[in-house]
């Protein structure tokens, strides 16, 4: 399960391996294109052994939902360092899993890509619905307790804390949607927008030096240069142990161009 | 085409009629349920005749992209006030397909899901990319315009007027995924934190008086209360006047709750 497998490496049982799978078919073939057998194909399993784990598609695909959100659970595992604007930004970072690999690495995209895949499923779907509705929610709660946190420290303005969480997560949403479904990758213009955001409407102005010094802070976002001043808690210092999924592609490459969406 | 036919209303023509379809079918199956034979049976046609006019299920997809991505250039046609607030309070209630209707009326949210499933197909297809690429490039262009203009006659603050533009979008989109993914419907609350972000960081401060106004203005999001402010000249009156889709329901109910995807 997701959570406590190692997410950056090997799958540990089958129903991880089923789960790598699903993720590797549905970056090929995408979600109106998924099937068992596809999710097998991937898998070097046979369709049996998947259903001696999960009921069918769906369930799978209910499963994987889990498995992508479980790990996003980890940003909120993360101990605070006591200094609310490095954990608004470390929390910020991990949730759109942007840390800790420079900006090249494509699979970053790719996984924004799956998870917004999946939770677009929650549009007609109650189950998948019920999920992003009870996941986001704790991610909101998390973040309004690092945004009270701020106020208490006198560090942010008096804002409405869980109003201003719920609107940084929207805010995260829209990213994610430009971030996936455009030809060229605004994220490093758009970072910049809701850190101009959150300077200008959280965090209460601070000196020259402050800000300097701020904005070099690990956790915050380093898509832009050669530089890497990802939080050493967070990572190990490989893109390729990335904690949302492995970067290694599975049995095949991703995004075979050959490989046709059936019709 | 879309653009030019009467939207509110009846198909005018078979190819019309084939995306009144697309949309009632990928409302009850989403888009991994949907094939040519569900669209055909919303549509009362058989499926030599979609032949006829596309070359299959992707080309149909593409088209209903076309089709919705047409109906959005609309909010682009709006002739300026020549008032910078109201054109923008306009344009982003368009953009966001809210107007006229009150809060209770379901097809809002329904057409939001629609658009976001489509746009999602450019995860994993170039085609669908290219379009949501072009298409929000446009949105973009236009309302860099209204901001500029706002700055031009000292409304606005001096803001970097694309980049602006560019937040605001994601922020729409960040509110669609919101608005179509969860249980409860938070437009209402996130609608208000989008025109406060707007109040604080774009739009010069007002006298009491001309915000008290501002905030009935027409144009602004109507979705609270038993007021509708709709601006007459976007809308005949009635909610089935939409322009986005029909709300009237095509050949069967739609959401039938009988119905599942195919597993």
């Amino acid at each position: 399960m997701a959570g406590d497998a190692a997410f950056g490496g090997e799958a540990t049982d089958t129903r991880e391996e089923i789960m790598h799978a699903t993720y590797a078919a549905l970056q090929k073939h995408g979600y109106a294109g998924i099937s068992i057998s596809r999710i097998a194909e991937e898998a070097d399993l046979s369709k049996s052994s998947f259903y001696h784990h999960f009921d069918g598609k769906h369930d799978i695909l209910l499963a994987f939902a889990d498995y992508m959100l479980e790990d996003f659970e980890r940003a909120m595992g993360i101990e605070s360092t006591g200094d609310p604007v490095e954990d608004l930004y470390t929390f910020l970072n991990l949730i759109l899993g942007v840390y800790p690999t420079e900006r090249a690495a494509p699979d970053q995209v790719e996984r924004l890509g799956a998870f917004l895949e999946v939770r677009c499923q929650a549009i007609n779907d109650p189950e998948f619905r019920q999920k992003f509705t009870e996941n986001p929610d704790r991610y909101v709660a998390h973040l309004t307790e690092i945004i009270e946190d701020g106020i208490e420290q006198g560090v942010f303005h008096d804002v409405d804390a869980e109003r201003t969480a719920t609107f940084l997560l929207t805010i995260v949403d829209g990213i994610i949607v430009e971030a996936t479904t455009r030809t060229d990758d605004p994220r490093e213009d758009l970072w910049e927008s809701l850190s101009e955001y959150i300077e200008d409407n959280v965090v209460r102005r601070r000196t020259d030096t402050d800000i300097a010094s701020w904005r070099q802070r690990p956790g915050r976002l380093t898509t832009g240069g050669t530089q890497n001043n990802a939080d050493p808690r967070l990572t190990t210092g490989s893109p390729g142990d990335h904690p949302f999924f492995p970067s290694r592609p599975l049995k095949k490459d991703l995004r075979d161009p050959d490989d046709e969406t059936e019709e």
